[in-house]
């Protein structure tokens, strides 16, 4: 990754801190151990590879960053497009270098949301400085992706799109869901993930009324709805997406209903546009499904936002204040959940463009009778 | 999951608390959102699947536990032992019920190392108490695995035993190290892994000789080291092996290599005793490794615990101060590397137990030709 693209990234974020009136010497961002990594380091650094667990980044106004690793990640800190990577061989050293750079009466930014409060502490403790938590201007500067990032997530949604092109197949009357899902993770390593990008849902029959059902023990049945819901993570970024087919033929009650999810899938995907506020998207979508007779089925937001984590920051509700601009990537998401019955959700992973938004998950949503 | 067991958990930290001589009315757990989970909510729950994103739970010293969750995660949680579950449906509710839970006076420990900075603010703002830090006690309850974990923990390195076994066929002239790591990955979740534990290594040749490498484009060669480093996730615990192997017929240094590696790779083992000190069982092992011609090739600690995390809080490191108990689980990961040449690193994932530790990576371990 090149330095000039990094450096956009960084001046970003201190844009959009001084949108919210804040001041900040530098940023710090202190990567933590798995699973308590810092997910702006990663945004910061470009590093595609390896934990970093324990290591640190100052970024400064101007767009510059020192990178500081353990010797045992020295290569891939070296790769990573940072110009300046320091190495230290323990905790003691790292402190010292830090120390260094810093000076007594900096005003030091830092990533509330992603540090663990132990973490600060320790920071308090050998840094003099006044501290300022700026998790909100690096959040809002995330939420636009560059390039660089629409590639990773484009190559993210194409194995999830690879992986559903083989689900048809992988069906068969003694299947279960934690069997199938077992083939969707393996199938997405195959084509390239590097992990699932979460826990993968298949919920077959009635189980696909409960939005966030884990595969159990359940055996597939002719006439079954089977909802899956999964993602993959590529080069550290997600995708995430849904789809309901019906093994054999679909009952009356589920042609309907995935008719209008579908209806409301595409309403919510055409809504996605530069200008728009995020939580007129959701209500559009809300409102069409209440106008059905499926009012008071659809029980969570419309979409959430992807990037470096599945739920990046932004999302499509009633209550989001986020207003679309390009760059944005969203998921859209809508379902009907019917107790007993069965569920739909039709997910996709959308980026805002103007007034023509780009889908990147194309894989096919007319409903599938496998 | 039975609540006696998670009981028994909860009883376990307090009494750990005990020791260092604090005193807590409560323990609250506050889980973020992905990827800053606390796997200690997972410990203290026993969920075993969802995540449970900004999800509390509540202990108390008699071993109770009050779970509270979002609605849409409720059944997962009246599946996991905890006898009290509060459902919220936003978070202003859930603010009002741990208001309600929590009197104005108590003592509020907190795991300050799986609680992010910004989560432990809006619990300040939220609750009139004074808070402390109990990360110490509960990292040292965990360390000590009951027979529910370590059942987990077998079915994890069963896992990569198995993967390991289909390894040999895998091996050809033109595969990749990437390549050879997605179809790892994706062998261990055939074999019912819900992830890989961490970034899975694969490095062929000199690469082997850089700890943490990343898997690249390099080819497989006749002659080649082939380092493998990767571990399944399991109901939430992580397994950890290394093996290497060689491509074709070994060249004699590095079968010299290979035999001393194995040699402390044992005597490590051999050495996970109860009452022993962690940092001995490291001194032993690199002084052995050191008492060869590959002085100082030896450079990072003998292993560290496993668990719901792959660096599970304790180390086999010459700073450690962990004094080994029954139950804990150790990766014994000696390792020898040659800049330009290549490493050899042979890890095994052992319980203490009493004189005799029990190996759960029963992978072989003679040098394969494959």
């Amino acid at each position: 990754m090149k330095g000039s693209n990094l450096s956009a990234r960084v001046k970003r974020v201190f844009r959009s801190l001084e949108t919210d009136d804040i001041r900040a010497d530098l940023i710090l961002l202190k990567n933590g151990i798995e699973p308590h990594l810092d997910l702006s380091f990663f945004y910061l650094t470009g590093v595609e590879s390896g934990l970093f667990e324990g290591s640190s980044l100052i970024a400064y106004p101007d767009g510059k960053t020192i990178l500081y690793t353990s010797i045992l990640e020295e290569e891939s800190a070296r790769k990573s497009g940072v110009r300046s990577v320091k190495t230290f061989r323990d905790e003691k050293e790292e402190v010292k270098l830090l120390k260094k750079e810093i000076g007594p009466t900096a005003t030091i930014g830092i990533n509330a949301r992603e540090l663990t409060y132990s973490d600060f502490l320790s920071l308090k403790k050998i840094l003099r400085g006044r501290f300022i938590n700026v998790s909100s201007a690096i959040s809002k500067a995330r939420m636009i992706k560059d390039q660089h990032e629409i590639a990773h997530l484009r190559r993210s949604a194409e194995i999830a799109n690879r992986t559903f092109s083989e689900l048809p197949s992988i069906l068969n009357d003694s299947i279960t869901e934690s069997e199938a899902a077992a083939v969707l993770n393996s199938t997405m390593l195959r084509y390239g993930a590097s992990s699932p990008a979460f826990e993968t849902i298949v919920a077959f029959g009635p189980n696909s009324s409960e939005p966030h059902y884990s595969p159990k023990k359940r055996r597939l049945k002719k006439g079954d709805y089977a909802l899956f819901d999964f993602g993959a993570k590529y080069m550290k970024y997600c995708s995430d997406i849904s789809r309901t087919l019906v093994y054999g033929t679909a009952p009356k009650e589920l042609r309907d209903i995935y008719q209008i999810v579908l209806q409301a899938n595409v309403l919510g995907i055409e809504a996605l546009k530069s200008g728009e506020m995020a939580k007129d998207v959701h209500n559009k979508v809300a409102k069409f499904i209440d106008s059905t007779r499926y009012r008071g089925r659809f029980i969570h937001a419309t979409g959430h936002t992807i990037g470096l984590a599945v739920h990046d920051g932004g999302s499509l509700s009633s209550r989001s204040e986020t207003k679309l601009e390009n760059g944005m990537v969203f998921t859209v998401e809508p379902g009907i959940y019917v107790p007993g019955l069965g569920g739909v959700r039709i997910e996709d992973d959308v980026v805002v463009r103007g007034q023509k938004p780009e889908v990147l998950t194309n894989a096919p949503k007319e409903l599938i009778e496998a």
